[in-house]
């Protein structure tokens, strides 16, 4: 497998010193702007600079079909994927009110929708197929599909970086796909399947025992076909070429050097799958928020990530991470525009 | 005493299910907005509309000096609530940085300032007194002085609105008005004092010791002298004129059909003192956030309030709320923008 390499260097940490010099010194109680401050500091250690900037916000927005939406496994059936990339593409989503909301430049990227939708405006058309196949049975994509979708993720976020953008948030639509999510999460965290199961857009209590049970036969197959995997292996057979883009365009946006803003449950799995590709990833990574599906916060928790809200969403198409940027634009401008106590003429009084 | 009376209606309920069932055809998964679901709905109660509007957003930052401050209840020495308060009329505090990214009016308010301020541009002068009574000898100020205080805000409130405001933050600057907050807490919510003592501006350990000291033995004389007291008697005891101040706002805000947006732990104990004078008022409250200082989770769950974020804040000036006022607006544009699941042609799902 030749999978495209990413060169993602950690941000160097010379400069941290200087960082939180400059944080204690506003004029503030020492701490007292708490996550803002932390996510200042991973601002500016990412751009090393003491004065950091948002620049041309982008949000991709990747949608593909999955295999194991036969099984019965999703609450949302197939046909929707399809209607809400055309809904997203005329503006009537959460994701566009979102978009519109923060000044967000929005990309709707059809990477596996299973239906032809290239003749609707506003969709970017980057089939690779009409959905994964069912990894019940088999690995969900070839290698070279894999890599095609890598290579969609990433190529789209050169784009992005080319108009400016120094701040990357990624969605996702695609029936069945907390499905591929659990099950990446279970395989790439060391986490039992049934601690990774949720309600998705809202299995009840037997659907949900249909998806765990569809899932740990996947996971069975999959062990006995592939005794011994690599983290491609486990990307392979169980992504959605959404996911697999979305894990691209993050490696890619680490790489340049971008603040990437991970969204709910899936994005999770995708940035675990990124870090287990390239661990420096995560330094640019902002946790948007821990979201209402079962199995996020555990997921969070396991990457050792810190969510910026907690507002219950499982909606997905990106819109916690779109409803967690302006604390990100408030952090960036406490260290750019608050006064220090010295210009202030105020008593430092810690 | 005759405390000015204000006449809050509870937002009429008839509204409830049409607003419900508006955001319940949203093209999303059922509920999967979470807590911006939540929002929306109050605020289309609120303003009995299923299409509300967040119009001309004010910020009232009142500030004031506390005369238990000469006790060393605060790591914040008094000259420092005047020195903010400058810093605040020239731009460069937190609450100005929040303010200026979402495009808040900022009212800077001296109410009982220690130290003559009023030749500041930019401060509106409507100081009572150089700072309360210290409360460990006697009531922080006089019923008229409350009065007073009550109707600064009221009044303030009442100019934002006859320019259009309808929705209303409210913050403070006040050297020990969290030992003021943990009194108020305490004897208005009937919590130990020792639970609802925090580090606030940054005490350490012996001078929370010292501040829990202060505040028990001042509550011990005030039950002395004041054998069975009035809401009205707990607030005129300890309160501050910037939180007295809060109080009125939040009362006439109210009384207005506004959002009023809850900061920090001193706003969350002048919700409570409003809510005890008018329960209903608390109807048209956001709880904008829990913050560090300790207590303040506390006194939220006995109010029965939500907040909608937890950045680990304790600035104060507001600033939480602030930070909040994006989620809100995300809240009001899903359900004025999001399209349906009939318009877009999409099959409903649950």
């Amino acid at each position: 497998m030749t999978m495209r390499k990413f060169d993602i260097q950690r941000p160097n940490r010379d400069i941290e010193r200087a960082v939180w010099a400059k944080i204690d010194n506003l004029n503030k109680p020492l701490g007292s702007l708490g996550r803002l401050e932390e996510i200042a500091a991973q601002v500016c250690l990412v751009q090393q600079t003491l004065s950091p900037t948002l620049r041309h916000p982008c949000h991709l927005l990747f949608g593909g079909d999955h295999g194991v939406e036969r099984e019965g496994v999703s609450a949302t059936p197939r046909e929707v994927t399809r209607q809400q990339m055309e809904n997203f593409a005329h503006g009537g989503g959460g994701v566009n009110v979102f978009c519109r909301q923060h000044g967000v430049e929005l990309a709707v990227v059809d990477v596996g929708v299973d239906g032809n939708i290239s003749h609707v405006d506003g969709v970017i058309d980057r089939k690779i197929a009409c959905g994964t196949r069912n990894f019940l049975y088999e690995a969900a994509m070839t290698a070279t599909e894999m890599d095609s979708a890598i290579g969609v993720g990433a190529t789209l976020v050169e784009d992005c970086h080319a108009r400016g953008c120094d701040i990357l948030s990624i969605g996702e639509m695609g029936a069945a796909n907390t499905s591929a999510s659990s099950a990446w999460m279970s395989l790439l965290g060391g986490v039992p399947i049934g601690e990774c199961v949720g309600a998705g857009s809202g299995l009840d209590t037997n659907g949900m025992e249909r998806k765990t049970d569809v899932l740990r036969r996947s996971i069975e197959r999959f062990k006995t076909e592939m005794p011994a995997p690599h983290t491609e292996d486990i990307i392979r057979w169980f992504g959605g070429f959404e996911m697999v883009a979305a894990v691209g365009a993050m490696l890619r946006a680490a790489e340049l050097r971008m603040v990437v803003v991970v969204d709910g449950f899936i994005m999770t799995a995708c940035a675990l799958a990124a870090t287990k590709i390239s661990p420096a990833a995560q330094d640019y990574m902002i946790f948007a928020h821990v979201g209402d599906e079962s199995g996020h916060a555990r997921l969070l928790s396991l990457m050792g990530a810190k969510p910026l809200l907690s507002l219950g969403l499982r909606l997905g198409e990106g819109t916690g991470a779109l409803c967690a940027l302006p604390i990100i634009e408030s952090a960036v401008r406490m260290v750019n525009e608050m006064g220090n106590f010295k210009d202030a003429h105020i008593t430092k009084y810690f």
